[in-house]
């Protein structure tokens, strides 16, 4: 792999009209091809690292505007390579004329994520690190932003680099068992080699299995609103609403079905889909909402489900519920919110133990009792939520916690799980040294792609490519 | 009128998500407000110019971003003020919580144009230049960027610099004549004085009057497509926007009746306003929409009049078009486009001889034969299109050309040549040197407003008031 000989450059910065708006110029050119649109300091001469006010020629080299380059040299720069930024009023006109203006004087306009390549080329970064880039862009909570941030920061690979690190030593210990094989040291060591290798094993499959927590910090975490016709759905829903003014989108289904609400509690966004009340109906079009609205219980990671207090326990909604809860794979779990509190103070332990009597006791549920009209407790089901999320993102509360988010992380993690299963087995079935070393090696070599110490160059173009242009 | 003891922050990219964005802090505190949410270089140690990479951190004190801070120190930045300019990933969760960070720290969000403003309040730039930074930030074509780039570059205030020494010559005239006013000079200077006074007028007015060809360029000039039914009115418009990819937005008129195509030709935007057929009828709805058209024409800058070769000349509609013409207060140039000249290609010469028998001698037309729907010519007309602009834009064709664009701009000028009226009148009626005097001194001083020497808190308001917030 080699780094492109071109000099690229492109607008990085959001596009649109702002006060300010920077182009980038990365590669072996980008000095002296800004140097031929630009009047004022010798840019040649530049130190790196240091900004200079000037004037921005266009094409035909008359004044476009005034600005400010600043230089990176070559290695010192995110790409590894010399590198220019040059910030200008943000005009539509001006950014646009300032890209003619650098490619007529020798730069190639940039593909998406080229400058993000180009770094991981020059061994600025690694590949997991690369991808961070683009999940810090696209993260719209906190908790989605911290998994990326500390994935940039190195926390995965240094995880990786811990797990790699054990692997080694496990090899070690193989090769103790070897020199020493004629002697009565083979017990003491297979025992270690069997700690170690659970020890990985247990490692790996924690880093996949964070996937499901992972993916649904970083794209909203699926919440169903469920209940009977007219138990306060759609009060609750607008009694969440207006309590959090960060509301960021309405996401209308591409299926029709379902309405979803983004919201951002706390750490979190929650993806809110209101859905259809479950009743008896032999109404066909109500069939099909309510049809959809398991379809929602049978997705979600949390399930609100809204129970009239005023209202006895329906037996029947609650197996239907449990049932279609029980077929979720994300082993959702359901808060059980008694609404209109304030028409029943008393209800909910009564309500509390007929759910209990009729609920499996591996559904994982919570209580509360709120009133969504004058949003008595209402704080009480948001800390419910954010605690539930908590507890699955980091269980075992320790200060570095990897999730992993990346689909390609996940497909890498699914076949090193495969291969810490086979290597237990080796170490489990007494198979030779020799062989326990190759299950060692690939596990090594399969971790090593997602930091991109083993990769083809598809793999990098399937990364590269979702990037926005400019990065 | 002192400069802000506060340290004001804001993103100053474009909004929205991009490979990068930019948040500018300016004030007495910036740098030391910035170390405190910064891991890595010192930064208050820093020199000026220098940018450092380093870990921005939130409101939390935890690590936001890796990103880049340049230094720089009063009164070297674009405010005057100490100035640090951060650079992050271009997320949105990143932008707010950097701003949420700062603000923690001690900043203020800055107010639309803020910086600007104190860029001014510290004399960076004055008031003229300040208005040409909003001006060059909302620019959508070359002639319109460059009549911004220019007021930013200070030719506008080197001419209204010129205006005031020419002024100042005057006074030391008057003085002159003052001094040896028993002596026999004053015939001499009084021809000189009018000469000076005379120059100072046309100038004067030249500006004034450039106010209505600036604003066309800087919003887009407004052309009219007029013609009879069936001429081929939307031929030439569909020519026309397929001739350009640069078709920059389909503006639906708010008043329901016009339907507007703006298009950049040249260095130009056009704003081509397709019009109703011109006929004689009775259908009252048609009557509607050819009422419109009529108003188009005496509303545009020029006049696309299409006529149909393979017709003979309708002496009413001339007569019409000329009278509606008559009427618009811009002097609007009549292009005549015989179109189908594929069919009749002798055609043209003849027809131009009919509309020359009709036409009153002091509207200014063109000629030229088309065929909208093989393209044949249609550069013809583009150019002639552009050439009229260019012509209206720059009649002196001369190298430092200024065009007026802001409403304020014309407000002053327009008092300043009632000024210079008052003062050639004062000249030519013999009135007394300190008369005159006095004359000279409310020109100077009502010229001085355009670049803020005099200017009141309101009228500031009024103008950074207009700009994005980040600038």
């Amino acid at each position: 792999m080699t780094i492109g000989n071109s000099t690229i450059c492109a607008i990085s910065t959001p596009p649109g009209v702002g006060g300010i708006a920077t182009a980038r110029i990365s590669g072996p050119d980008a000095i002296s091809i800004v140097s031929k649109i630009w009047k004022g300091a010798d840019l040649a001469g530049a130190t790196t690292h240091t900004a200079h006010l000037g004037t921005i020629l266009d094409s035909e080299l008359k004044p476009l505007d005034q600005g400010v380059a600043t230089i990176y040299r070559a290695p010192k720069s995110f790409t590894g390579e010399d590198t220019v930024e040059i910030t200008v009023h943000g005009s539509r006109y001006v950014q646009r004329e300032l890209i003619n203006s650098l490619i007529t004087s020798g730069a190639k306009i940039a593909q998406p994520g080229e400058f993000t390549r180009r770094a991981f080329l020059s061994h600025k970064i690694n590949l997991a690190e690369a991808e961070a880039i683009a999940d810090i862009i696209s993260s719209s909570s906190r908790a989605a932003h911290r998994i990326a941030i500390t994935q940039l920061r190195g926390g995965f690979t240094r995880k990786l680099a811990q797990l790699r690190d054990k692997l080694l030593q496990l090899a070690s210990l193989i090769e103790l068992e070897l020199d020493f094989s004629e002697e009565d040291v083979t017990f003491a060591s297979r025992r270690q080699l069997v700690e170690t290798a659970r020890e990985i094993d247990i490692e790996v499959n924690r880093l996949k299995n964070s996937f499901k927590t992972g993916v649904a910090i970083k794209d909203g975490i699926p919440v169903a609103i469920a209940g009977k016709t007219n138990a306060g759905k759609s009060s609750l829903l607008n009694a969440i609403l207006e309590d959090d003014r960060a509301i960021v989108s309405d996401i209308h289904g591409t299926t029709r079905d379902i309405v979803e609400e983004n919201i951002e509690i706390g750490n979190y966004m929650f993806r809110l889909m209101d859905t259809a009340g479950i009743r008896e109906t032999d109404d066909k079009i109500e069939q099909i909402g309510i049809e959809r609205s398991l379809n929602a219980i049978r997705k979600a990671q949390l399930i609100l489900t809204v129970i009239d207090s005023t209202d006895s326990i329906d037996t029947g909604f609650i197996n239907t519920l449990a049932t279609n809860a029980a077929e979720n794979p994300n082993d959702p779990t359901i808060i059980f919110i008694f609404n209109k509190t304030d028409l029943a103070p008393e209800a909910a332990k009564t309500l509390e133990e007929a759910i209990e009597t009729l609920l499996p006791s591996q559904v994982s549920r919570h209580y509360v009792a709120i009133s969504a009209t004058d949003r008595t407790n209402l704080s009480s089901l948001l800390d419910i939520m954010t605690n539930i999320i908590d507890e699955q993102a980091n269980p075992e509360q320790s200060q570095e916690n990897i999730l992993i988010t990346n689909a390609r992380h996940l497909q890498i993690l699914t076949e090193a799980s495969q291969s810490t299963a086979r290597l237990l087995q080796s170490i489990n079935d007494n198979l030779s040294g020799e062989l326990i070393a190759q299950d060692i090696r690939q596990t090594i070599s399969i971790l090593g792609e997602i930091t991109g110490d083993i990769s083809s160059q598809e793999i990098l173009n399937n990364i590269f490519q979702r990037f926005c242009i400019g990065k």
